[in-house]
């Protein structure tokens, strides 16, 4: 059995012991014979995944009314994960999810890291700088780069903070989060957690 | 006399009881006969206003140190206009500056409500919606369009509220962030404020 989270850039495979990703342009899924257990957030290849026999889609198996109609799936899915606390998929957007009781209390999403940094670009070349993740968040700062660094970081870890709940990291910039929030629980495979849970197993 | 504070897109003219605006594309600035009192931004029109016999550049009369090197001049300015305090200009960017004691402290920069909806869009289609400029910043979303409009506002807003003092509010949307910060100042003639202290007047 595998289980898989098709973004849009990457299949991401989990075999119950190690995860490998393959890209969505050169993979093809048919060439896998093992029953695949998967979720994708892309319409037109949840469709062709759909129509293969040993690809079964989560999302089915899902109650979403929980959750609300336009929640992507892969945020449903980790909020199945847990009971009590908060999400933070930091991936190309970073969304922020909170549960309490096990019952979803909603979220929200922030620009990802890069989009985040790109929209500087936008405004004026004078912003085009990189951002320093080690920036401290915890005085005001005094040169751009920075004053651009903190503009991501500060106001986001307030919000986070505010909440004064455990929280966990998950998505590929989790670990530059995990610095800034240093009690919060780093899970790379949360996503797959919560795809047990729905399936009825846990994880050992 | 006439104040004017060139953007990257207008001149921006007080003449100490009404302000008006000229586009940066279409205007001649030789047509005015005043003494100018002007900082700008951009800086091939600065040069080419440095130039004009009228116009006097207000950046020349500014001690720097007490800034940064990089710190936009409209910026230092403002500052200039109150002596203790939190600034926020909400254009393009969304600059937030703190001073303490007629000191500056160190400021931030935020992407402005624009670039920020733009940078949700770039992400992905399914995060392209306008800004809900009333979405609710004290209970988590449960719908897309409030999810990243709480994903801009509230996050900033924890920020700003973290310094506890008084909040001064301009530029383009201070209006849209007053409605969050009811306690907060509004003042559309900061920058020229500072534009007079700098000239050893006070505005009435």
């Amino acid at each position: 059995m595998l289980l898989c989270d098709v973004g849009n850039t990457s299949y991401h495979f989990y075999d119950l012991e190690n995860d490998f990703k393959e890209d969505v342009k050169s993979f093809d899924p048919s060439t896998i014979e093992d029953e695949v257990y998967f979720i994708c957030v892309h319409p037109t290849l949840k469709k062709r995944l759909r129509a293969l026999p040993n690809w079964e889609d989560l999302e089915e198996k899902i109650d979403k009314t929980p959750f609300y109609d336009t929640m992507g799936i892969d945020r449903i899915v980790a909020c199945h994960a847990i009971t009590d606390g908060v999400i933070v998929d930091a991936g190309s957007a970073i969304t922020v999810d909170v549960l309490k009781g096990g019952v979803f209390q909603g979220g929200f999403i922030y620009p990802g890291l890069k989009a985040f940094q790109n929209s500087y670009a936008t405004i004026s070349k004078a912003l085009r700088y990189d951002f320093n993740t080690q920036v401290d968040t915890t005085k005001l700062p005094k040169n751009t780069q920075d004053a651009i660094s903190y503009g991501f970081f500060a106001p986001l870890l307030k919000e986070i903070r505010s909440y004064d709940m455990e929280t966990i990291l998950t998505g590929g910039d989790a670990a530059i989060l995990h610095r800034y929030l240093p009690d919060a629980k780093v899970d790379r495979h949360l996503l797959f957690r919560g795809m047990l849970f729905v399936l009825g197993r846990e994880l050992c």
